[in-house]
């Protein structure tokens, strides 16, 4: 591929590091025209430099600043490590650089956000510096938890709602259809009471945010066919019980995201019934019409009950999400005080044929929550490579299964057919050594900014995926959620997930809590309650920077770490027995020792040890740079 | 690097193979909605494979699609190579679309212009179907020759010119100088007519598009600081001379490129003159103005001579950029009938602080031309990455020196201290081997479209860089050419490296042609039309495919081929002994036999071996893709 070549030779630990953390860049939401102050760690065993520039790129020119070394020189340093900083100055709303380091023999390596590289680096691949808005402070320590309303709890009210027209009962315990025309009808009733009433279950795995799959009413069980969203569906409690969820969760300390469908509605959606066959109808424009009389129209991948929504029409964005009369505004507003939205299919919104119209839509939304309030956080789904539009200026993150989803389960799924493989037709599940993690991680992040890729979701699986436990290797599940808790990103617990449960592909895994047996999975309840309190008792685990130690075909081992608390993480599948270079774990504080955490690998100087899968966490003091 | 993992590991020869040529894609120009057929090359060293699918990314979707097999599999094919096709629907106006190949074990790898990867790829490095209306059919069979009109020749009328206030008159011979402040305004008056006089010079080398730097008034001798884009700098022999010039040049068969500055006017331009200091003026908002008196502006990296183009103006853009009354479409049309525009400094064009306009200047220009004369072609300035302003809609392609022109010197140049180098503040001239030549090619391509790579300049030097034959090692120069002839782009001879001129920066390579003793240079002369004469006589270099064979650090081994015609070539800085793969050569009539086009290398069945510098180039048959 592309990126070989490289300083990709030297170990990981002797690699010159940077990121978008608090450690290496003085602001992290720098105003037009500000300087920003960027560091540059160098260790011992990269060998000497004697000068650092910063090559940043306004206006799609390089313009070059250079660092001056703080403090000793690594070769001199207790810590083995050197420090280095320059001024940026910000000229555009997406400001890249990156940095150029001249070695003692005359060499040039670069670093960019993609990693060190001995031959020049593209743009896209640069840090990034943005000067839109940022994310609401708590997004980035958010541990969430998704709920899939119909399959969550009944509450006794549930019980005595009529069964609509479209739904095909079922018992709760009974197992997901998740083929066929009967799919999106199983009807199993559950409702936001019901949330409400297991809201102890949530503190008790420490969750602090709860995202609910789409609670407008619809024809189907995932309700991702919206006929309204002017209120909330009958089903589930209606509006007030959606103010009812909300305060209830605030009361606890958890916020609570919805779900909008930007890229098309329901086909019994109120717009939709008013336009189709009713040209010069107000609401006409609100859809892609193939025909003049308006009848056959564009839907999401061809699937007749989702009409794609056609973001030309000013009209539609008035009532749907620009202004405080939108639908996105509405529900953020007191009674409901939604604390965000996810953004169902937002790779595909405002984009068919020749319209791109994307930026618009995402920028609206974005500047429509600011003006509601500014303390909300703005989720885009996108299977794949999300980059792109994670310019800053829309979605704060991305739930998306390139960077982390995929390839973890590549490396710790059991081998053996699979029937897709999230949407791509492998005909196996694919094999990857960590390695292969690491390069992928890299390479669906290298162009993501650094807020964006702290707000972007690092689920196992989600309602749209077959479960993680449904294919994990022996061991595997405390080693793949691990790595949701300490890698850059959101954690993602999906409702089941705590209890074990299991399911062969989206559908299959919106399967029911089994209030009545909670204890049969204590075990894994407190797994995952103690990795999430790992998560939340480490700020390091949701601000700090993201630095590779050691990568190899079944362990990857990286240290996340902010002046003042550090984090040593290694995941492995099978033995290892690894040395890291003695300026590793330095950098100021870390020599004075570590603290387990959590994991039973053994930690001695800088040889890390363990056995088989494992997951491991050490506590480090955090990192000292030079004045 | 983020690139690294993947078929990296197997050897070029051996790796499957997809470009954007007419070999492997059967419309370059679709329509929207249109099914293109793709084609992959599979060489029987990969290993068996069962399945390929083509893998779209619609509206940012993924969407497959079934390829089958044409012909025998590798195994049984006499030429070692099997061939697959698919369908591709084109969906958007830049449709992205990679190959997942499954291999007989189950593994899966993807291919993508940015190679081959055993993990999966990002949508910017896609290959792409583009619905713009292409380059014009010369374009990419151009051979360029740039002028810098005041150093080219003399006719007898510019010595009867009266000196312009700003200039300092140099003789001929003078050494240009290149520091300080009379490097712009050395002047050696140079004109039109004296290039008319040496057309016969463009013809011995075999050129066929000339490529003039300003020829509109200024107040340097590079007359990037226009003060008026109507008429043509009197200096230079006015309006009647370009008319002359263009007519004498196409009755030879040769083409007529000018160079617009649209990032910015000349601080004596009539618009800006209006402007200054005169708020309300009908011009006030072509500038930045920094001040509300209209008297202190933004300017190109703060060079006041050079105030930067406010795009937001509407006016503005009619005056220059729109319409069939625009400065971009008179120079187009009789008498003057330019074939098309080099557009300075185009990476920075209508981006400034929160405004990012080049998307529709580059728009706004490129339909003009389409307009006045869609036989024209547009270039663009981008001295560094210009892979994301190249979407097809706009530039043609780049000017630009990362893909090609900066790995060739890192190659080739000696070692020694630089004074930067094109920009960049190396210490010492880097020092690639042809590895990292390699990928620095692949890098910054792995982005850009086909139509717009082969519309790329290929550029070893020009008015802004040192001269290549200033650095190179011993030897390096036929094989630096025999690069920008054989690779894919536009090749340029900036006028004087026919003659081995120097330079050791940009001014200073702005030497004069030394008519008076042109037969001292008779070898370099006929170095260059020789390689010349190659590039035009095998289709296959302008329009082939690009086939990578073998890398080594000394070594680039590549095929460009069409179904007609194809070229093997060899570029080496040291000895080599390469043994390619039996197949390499393969893919159906290859195996007839190679003849000899060019250099010394030797060519015994599939081993090819040389001594010292290197470049040698081989006529093969064309290549039979099976139905």
């Amino acid at each position: 591929m592309t990126g070989a070549s490289a300083g990709a030779a030297l170990p990981l630990a002797a690699q010159p590091h940077h990121d978008g953390s608090g450690l290496y860049v003085s602001t992290a939401a720098p105003r037009l025209g500000e300087t920003v102050q960027v560091r540059l760690r160098i260790p011992r065993e990269y060998g000497d430099v004697v000068a650092v520039r910063t090559r940043s790129n306004p206006d799609h020119e390089p313009r070059f600043s250079v660092a001056a070394r703080l403090g000793p020189p690594a070769a001199a340093a207790p810590s083995g490590v050197e420090w280095w900083q320059a001024e940026v100055l910000v000229q555009n709303p997406v400001h890249g650089y990156r940095f150029m380091i001249e070695r003692a023999d005359g060499r040039v390596d670069w670093l960019c956000n993609g990693g060190l590289s001995d031959i020049e680096t593209r743009d896209d691949d640069d840090f990034r510096l943005i000067t839109h808005p940022p994310a609401p402070a708590w997004g980035a320590e958010a541990v969430m938890y998704q709920v899939f309303p119909d399959r969550f709890a009944r509450s006794a009210a549930a019980a005595a709602r009529p069964l609509p027209d479209w739904a095909e009962p079922a018992e709760w315990d009974d197992e997901p259809v998740h083929r066929g025309p009967s799919t999106p009808r199983q009807f199993y009733g559950g409702d936001l009471d019901g949330i409400i009433e297991h809201l102890d279950h949530l503190e008790r795995l420490g969750v602090t945010l709860l995202y609910l799959t789409p609670v407008f009413p619809g024809r189907s069980n995932h309700r991702y066919d919206a006929h309204t969203f002017d209120e909330v569906d009958p089903l589930l409690g209606g509006d007030a019980a959606l103010a009812r969820l909300t305060a209830a969760a605030h009361e606890r300390g958890i916020r609570v995201m919805g779900d909008l469908t930007s890229n098309h509605s329901g086909d019994a959606h109120e717009w939709f019934r008013a336009a189709l066959g009713a040209p010069g109808a107000p609401e006409s424009d609100f859809y892609y019409w193939l025909d003049e009389a308006q009848t056959d129209y564009e839907s999401w991948l061809g699937v007749e009950t989702l009409p794609k929504l056609n973001w030309n029409s000013t009209e539609l964005r008035r009532r749907f999400i620009e202004g405080e009369d939108s639908v996105v505004a509405r529900w953020l507003k007191p009674p409901f005080a939604l604390d965000g939205w996810r953004i169902d299919v937002a790779n595909m919104t405002g984009r068919f044929g020749e319209d791109d119209l994307n930026e618009a839509v995402r920028r609206t939304i974005r500047q429509t929550m600011i003006e509601v309030n500014a303390d909300t956080l703005l989720l885009a789904e996108y299977t794949n490579d999300a980059a792109k539009d994670l310019t800053g200026d829309g979605w704060h993150g991305a739930m998306t299964y390139a960077n982390f989803t995929r390839p973890v389960w590549a490396w710790l799924s059991r081998p053996g057919p699979v029937d897709w493989f999230f949407g791509l037709p492998y005909p196996q599940m694919p094999q990857y050594t960590a390695e292969q993690v690491y390069h992928a991680h890299r390479r669906f992040t290298a162009a993501m900014p650094w807020r964006s890729r702290i707000h972007s979701m690092n689920a196992l699986d989600t309602h749209d995926t077959a479960r993680f436990a449904d294919r994990a290797r022996p061991g595997a599940v405390p080693v793949a959620v691990g790595l949701s808790m300490t890698l850059p990103g959101i954690p993602v617990i999906f409702a089941g997930d705590e209890l074990g449960a299991t399911g062969s592909n989206g559908e299959h895994s919106r399967t029911t809590m089994p209030w009545d047996r909670l204890e049969q999975h204590a075990d894994r309840i407190e797994l995952y309650a103690q990795l999430v309190r790992l998560r939340r008792e480490h700020p390091a685990l949701s601000h700090g920077g993201l630095r590779w130690l050691h990568v190899d075909a079944d362990s990857l081992v990286f240290v996340r770490e902010t002046a003042q608390d550090a984090v040593l993480v290694l995941a492995a599948r099978d033995d290892v027995d690894i040395t890291l270079p003695a300026s590793a774990l330095g950098g100021g504080a870390h020599d004075a020792g570590a603290r387990r955490l959590w994991g039973a690998a053994e930690l001695d100087g800088t040889r890390l040890r363990s056995t088989g899968m494992a997951f491991t966490a050490w506590s480090l003091p955090g990192v000292a740079v030079p004045h």
